[in-house]
Parts: C-alpha cells; sequence; structure tokens
C-alpha cells in the first residue's frame, strides 16, 4: 500500500501525440464546420470536474449522426491517432482529458430521442440526450428513467461510465438499466449489442461490457434503457440518529425486510450542521437518513410506517414524512444543499471527492474509522451516502492553493479505498476509473484480472485509439 | 434466411480430437480416483436435455476445490485439448457435449455454502450448489435465492448460461443477480471478477461477460449471489381470457401501472385442454394467466385487486386468488403440470423446445402467428410463457422416431426465431446459444457483434480449449 506522498506523484501520466496534418486536412474535409481547432472549443472539451489540468486535444468534432462519429473514428484510425468520446464534460475522473492527445468527439448534437415504446417501458436515445432531457420528452408518457447522477450528464457518458445516483436503491444503475446500445468500434464500424428484449441468453453480453468501459472500446452513439411508470404515490421521510451507526442499522433491517425503498441518503452530524449554517435551518445535528417511497398511496403510506417502526427501534428522532411535492422538496432541503452548504463553509474551497461502496454490513465500521481520520487530519469535510446501496462520498475540502492539503486529501482517500477494499468493497461506486483509479483498480481486481481487462482491450482495439490512458495502462 | 430441410442439417459439427496420451497419465497422476475414463462415467457426462447425440468426453475430472480446477485446466491448456465445464447436465442446448474431445471438469462436487452474509443479503457458493440445495441450507435467515429455470441446476451452470425462470420478472436474471465469480482462465489460472459491493464503475464488468458465456471463457468455480428476504406474504392468483391477446394487454396494463408482480405465466388454450386431460381438472380451456404476488399482508392484496380489476377489463372471467401454501398450489397446477401433461397427450414423444423472447408489445403478435403456423403443421405443442418478460417456449411434440417431423419442428422454430429478430426480439431468453442456435445468433447479433464476441475468445482462450464449438465457430 504505497500511498501518495507529493503532488507530482498525483499528476496523471501525459504524453500527448501531435496531431497528423493529414488527419486534420482529412477531418476538415470531411467536417467542415463540424470540425474545429479553435482554442476556445479545445479548452472547452478538455476540461472535466475532475482535479487534473492537462492541455486540450487536438480539434474536436461535433458528430450529428452515428455515421459522423463512425467517420471520424475510421479517420482516426486510419492515422492511429486517439478518439475522445464528449457528452456534457461531466466527469469526475478525467475521462475526457486527452493525456496522450486526439479528437474529441462530441456527441451533445446527437440529442434525439429517437423510439419511445410505452408498452414496453423501452425508449432508445441518441447518446448525447442527457437525462433530464430524456425525463422532460418523456413525461407525459407518465414513464419516467430513474438513473440521476449529481450532474444533467448525457446518457452516453452515463453508460460510458457505469453511473447511477439516488435512486440505485430500487432501480438499479446504468448496469441493470441499459437494454442495448449502438457503439462505434475502434476500426470505425457502426455495432448493435443487445436487442428490445427484456432478458437473452444469446452470446456474450457485449452490452454489459460497453456499459462502464469509459470510452476504451469504442463510442457509444445510442442507448435503449428501461423505462418506469411514474409512481402513483411518492412520499418522502427524514429521520435524526444519535450516531452513524444506529441510521446504518435501521437501513440494514428496512432492506431486510424488503421494504421497496426507492431512495435512502444518509449525511452526517457534519453535514447537517454545515446546512443548518448554510440554509438557516435548525435540523438536529446529527446523523440524518433522507427517503422516499413509491408505490400506490397505500404502499407508500405502509413503506413509511414501517420505517418509523424500525427508526424508534434504533433511536430515531424527529421522524417526518410528506407526501406533497413542496413537503417533500422541504425535508429534502438538507440533502440539496449539502454540496453547496460544504462549500460555502470554507470559502474558496475545492471539493475532492471519493466514491467508495461496501457491503452494507461493513458501512457504519468503515465510515466512523474514515470520519476519525479525517476528523485527525485537519481537513475539512462533508459526507453524504447512497447508504442503501453501501455507496458513499467523503468531500474534502482543501484550499486549492494548499498543495500539501491535496496530497493529505489523497492519502485520506488512499486510506479510504484500501479500507473499503478489505471490506469486500469497491474502489468506485459509480464515478469510474478514469485517470484517478488506476492503481486502486489493480488493488481491487488484482493483476489476474486487470491482465484479462487489457487482453480484452488489445482485441478490440489493437493500436490503442479509444480514450487511451484511462482505466488501465495499455 | 435457410429453413433447415433435412435432418443431416440438424447434427452438430462433431470433430473430435483424440486425448493426448501424455495428458491421461498427467491427469491420472494428479487426480487419481478423481479422474475416470470408464465409459458409464463418461457416457453419463456426454449427454444432456439437448437432441443432439455426441460421442462422450475423454475422460472425467471430479473437482473437489478451485484449485483442482485449477490444475485440470493448467493440464489441459499444456497439451491444448479441450474442458468442458458440467454442473448437473440440464443444458437444453448441448452445451456440456464434447464435439471437439476433452475433458469433463465435473464441479459438482464443490457444493459447499462458503459465506452466507445474512445483513448484505449475499451469499457466495462453491458452483456445484444447486438452487434448492442453496435455498434448503439458507432457509432458516429468512432470505431466498429467486432465479428458478425448470430443472434443479447447479448455480455454476445457471451463471453460465444466465439462466432466469418464472421470478425473472420481478427479481431479474443471472444477469441482475450474479455480484461477483470466481473463475478458472483458459491457462489454468484463478481470477476473482467483481466484489460484494452491491454496484461498482471498477473497470470492465468481467462477472457481465463470464455470466452466459457457456463455459468457453472458463470455468466458474465460485458464485456470489444477491438474496431476498422471503416475502411476508405471497398471494398467488389465475384468470382466463378469451384471447391470448387479452391476457397479454393484461400482463402490459399491469406492468405499465407499476405492479411489482413477481411471477406472471401464460399457458394457451391448448396446453389447459391438454392439462385438463391429464388432470381431470375443469379449468376454461381458454388462454389463463397464473401470477403471483410477493409483499406485506396490504400489498399482496391491492396489487390482487389492481390485478383484478384490469383482467376484467379485458374480459378476464374465473379469476381466483389464494393466499395459503395449499391453495396457491392448487391454482399453479396447471403451470406444474404442463410439461407433462402435454407429454402425456402423445406417448411417446418428445419435446422440442423454442426460447424467443419478444418486447412485451410484440408478443401477442408473435404468439398468434406462431400458433397459427403450429396448427397448420400437424405438429402437436403446447406453449408457456414468462410473458411478463415476453419469454415463452413452445414445446413441439415430436414422434422421435420420424425424423420429418425434427424437421418440421425445426422449421417451426427457425420461423418463430426470425419472426421474434423481426420483432426486435432474442432466439433466446434464458437457455442460451449452444450447439443449436449459432445461425440464429449471427442473424440475431449482425456479424459486427459476432466479430467482437470472437475477438473476446481469441483473447483469452488463444487455444481455443474452453468448451469449443459452442456459442459460434472458431
Amino acid at each position: 500500500m504505497n500511498a501518495p506522498t507529493n503532488p507530482a506523484h498525483l499528476l496523471p501520466d501525459v504524453s500527448q501525440m501531435p496531431m497528423p496534418d493529414a488527419l486534420l486536412v482529412a477531418l476538415q474535409s470531411r467536417f467542415g464546420a463540424q470540425c474545429s481547432t479553435a482554442l476556445a472549443v479545445r479548452t472547452q472539451h478538455g476540461v472535466d470536474e475532475s482535479v487534473f489540468s492537462v492541455p486540450p486535444p487536438a480539434a474536436v468534432v461535433f458528430a450529428e449522426s452515428s455515421k459522423d462519429v463512425a467517420d471520424a473514428v475510421a479517420l482516426c484510425a486510419a492515422h492511429r491517432y486517439p478518439v475522445i468520446p464528449f457528452g456534457v464534460g461531466s466527469s469526475l475522473e478525467g475521462h475526457l482529458l486527452a493525456v496522450r492527445g486526439g479528437v474529441s468527439v462530441d456527441v451533445s448534437r446527437m440529442n434525439r430521442v429517437l423510439t419511445l415504446n410505452a408498452e414496453d417501458l423501452t425508449v432508445t436515445v441518441q447518446a448525447g440526450v442527457t437525462r433530464k432531457q430524456l425525463n422532460e420528452e418523456i413525461k407525459s408518457t407518465g414513464l419516467f428513467f430513474p438513473i440521476d447522477p449529481g450532474a444533467d450528464a448525457s446518457l452516453g457518458g452515463m453508460a460510458a461510465t457505469r453511473a447511477s445516483g439516488t435512486n440505485a436503491v430500487r432501480y438499479g444503475t446504468m448496469r441493470e438499466n441499459v437494454l442495448g446500445l449502438e457503439v462505434v468500434t475502434a476500426s470505425g464500424e457502426i455495432v448493435k449489442t443487445g436487442t428490445r428484449a427484456k432478458k437473452s441468453s444469446a452470446g456474450y453480453d457485449l452490452t454489459r461490457l460497453m456499459v462502464g468501459s469509459e470510452g476504451t472500446l469504442g463510442v457509444i452513439t445510442e442507448v435503449t434503457l428501461k423505462l418506469y411508470p411514474i409512481p402513483e404515490a411518492i412520499s418522502a421521510a427524514t429521520c435524526s440518529f444519535p450516531s452513524i451507526a444506529a441510521a446504518v442499522e435501521t437501513v440494514i433491517q428496512v432492506i431486510q425486510l424488503g421494504v421497496p425503498i426507492a431512495r435512502c441518503e444518509l449525511i452526517d452530524h457534519n453535514t447537517v450542521r454545515m446546512v443548518n449554517a448554510h440554509s438557516k435551518t435548525t435540523l438536529r445535528e446529527e446523523a440524518m437518513l433522507l427517503m422516499e417511497f413509491h408505490g400506490s398511496p397505500a404502499s407508500v403510506k405502509e413503506q413509511a410506517e414501517t420505517v418509523q417502526g424500525i427508526a424508534s427501534d434504533n433511536a430515531g428522532q424527529a421522524f417526518e414524512w410528506a407526501s406533497t411535492p413542496e413537503e417533500r422538496t422541504r425535508l429534502w432541503t438538507a440533502r440539496h444543499n449539502a454540496y453547496f452548504a460544504a462549500l460555502q463553509s470554507r470559502p474558496g474551497c475545492r471539493a475532492i471527492s471519493t466514491d467508495t461502496c461496501v457491503p452494507i454490513s461493513r458501512l457504519a465500521d468503515c465510515l466512523l474509522e474514515s470520519i476519525d481520520e479525517v476528523n485527525a487530519s485537519g481537513i475539512p469535510y462533508f459526507l453524504v451516502g447512497h447508504v442503501g446501496d453501501g455507496n458513499f462520498h467523503f468531500g474534502y475540502l482543501i484550499d486549492p492553493n494548499d498543495a500539501n492539503e491535496r496530497v493529505i486529501a489523497e492519502q485520506l482517500n488512499h486510506t479510504l479505498v484500501h479500507r473499503a477494499l478489505a471490506l469486500e468493497g469497491t474502489c468506485t461506486g459509480e464515478h469510474g476509473v478514469g485517470l484517478h483509479k488506476q492503481g486502486f483498480l489493480l488493488s481491487e481486481a488484482g493483476e489476474g484480472a486487470v491482465a484479462m481487462m487489457r487482453s480484452i482491450k488489445h482485441a478490440l482495439d489493437p493500436h490503442n485509439i479509444m480514450n487511451p490512458g484511462k482505466i488501465f495502462a495499455w
């Protein structure tokens, strides 16, 4: 376990290949104004939500169709030059940074909902459609798509990183909710994976292989998704607990009893304190669960009552529940404001987010030890958790001008990840590996499994042009 | 679309390599009495539930540990000789037949439940544990594992074929319920895929790649599974409909309304008639839905009432529901007896099972056209459907001594599969490709996708020793 000890260690390995002139000529010839080398455009495509700073890609192609993507990839393939898919740029792990140089293929103009099959609860969209756009476009059908990462990400990007969010405890992640894909391969071929059948045993699961492959095996151009009926009734509840252990024990019992809870979020006492300071609220400064229940009115009421009983048995206090949209929003204010309240608590700070996920029985131990450590470090933090899934995010609030704080934050994360791995968890529940967690992936999966991944990469992308430098070293 | 026209076309491509003497010596030296070449043992390991007849494997190794499997594979790899994983032999698609020769690696002695984590709703088992054994061993915990293919299959085999069954409409298939695996690779290395975390974005989804790979990428030796709380209440319901279309429309509305139905099976009027003849029952000889609801007592009651209302709107008749185990069993008798009733309806016959799955909005059309065709053919049939998923099985009841009937049955299946594919469905919902559906897979997935599968196979099994001849041609 070699913890990072200096800021240089935290820099990604950058060695950008210059773009061949002939490739630029070919791209400009094929794409005209859809191809840009303007510095402002490239810069916008060379920045994401990660902490890394890397020079921008050499060019940007604004694809307007799958054919555009295929042609762009084929041209890059002919010159063995990297291709980097770009959706909205909300990656947290440096996925779109041009560490080997490359052409950014921006799919944001591919933003059409192609086929809605309401009876089958499926929809096929172009990769640039965002999750909020999708829900807006389908709301008249009475259906919705539940996966909700913090950002209004593109559905192609969400598939590529195997994203999830607060609804995953009930509805699963992109792994469970992508039925099929259209993908442009490393040779520029357009391939469909999966059908609209709800289940299949037809050969290797290429869909699940592409979901979470972070652009390293191909560019996702279309996504076929499962949809769900908008629940007849939705209620929200909040409850405070004297300890994180009591809150987590409540969640374990709720899940063991089979309550189909739709959302189950935790914020710790420290984060509640930040919210109170920010929003002028008077919430109990204790660990807090924020929950949501979906179903028929009777079912939702029954779920809330069951959970309240369990919470009381675990010393839960101040249980509140609400069913109108306004009241639900009020109850969830603390969760919605946690991030901004935390940033405001230390003006000028930057949050470095962790993303570990552990089996829920190990969650309280993992959280308590990690909180002790961050308290001992002196770095302010906030903590929010998709606690029903065992996934949680510390936000270490560092001074971006203090290199030492960055090092301490990385050390805290390093210790946290290795704790999570020892507890049979994962280094990343929903953000992906990208540039930042390649060492953690090796610790988690082991050399044999990473060697299998690398073999697959070499087989499907023999010239390493698809988003090179991400997930693992070539 | 080249339909099969003669029995020879239906034979698998068999070219068995002789086992190298040195390999046999090495296996016998390493495994002693765990290695058998007795004809009776080999014959038992060379027969499954498919229609194919292939000479048996050259030897059988009874593995008692993952290390045994790894050593057997490593020895075979050294001699570039095929390895065929064997669980209980319940494959329907020839998965365990030694079409290239090979050593059958029998994991049935690897039958221990290794680690039960009730709080996390997870369990890790050796690959030879069967689904019924697992449920028996964990029943005191109040948890169960829902995936229920017809056979009491091994969990390793179920993972390898991406199996499902009647509970998939609510609980998903092996795709959704395997958290992680231990696998012996083609070089004889033991690799873990996945962790016990409920979700992860850590690199390529090797778990989902192995699930459904039919032994062609490695031998599954351990399986970590999700478990579920045994529902507080279970109720069953049956209802008859004047047409398949009315029954299917009922199911569509039930699912669109978000009723969390746990089982939803269809049998057609012809099959009900067979059941009445076999079981001396007086069920309405109409399309019939058989359903099950899981939840709290109030929720289950509400679900049944909601479904009854929808069924009535669709001209459903004779709606019955029951909550005691005895009454539930009585209601479901028709489904449980369908297979045997069908076989008895034509003494001496053999059933050839189809396995297509289509989007549910296409299901009625697909079924009605297919029923018309089978009626026109003169071949007796039964029909059972996991209708909530759009997956259904025709059983063509052929005279095994009449080669012409076999050809007709294959022609019916051929037409059915291509109809399902045109309706955006799959050739196999839960049985796998094996020997029988390789042409269908190509039609379904397309050459580009099958080429990707083949590239992965070549990368992970460069000498083609892992269950060769299955899924696609090398």
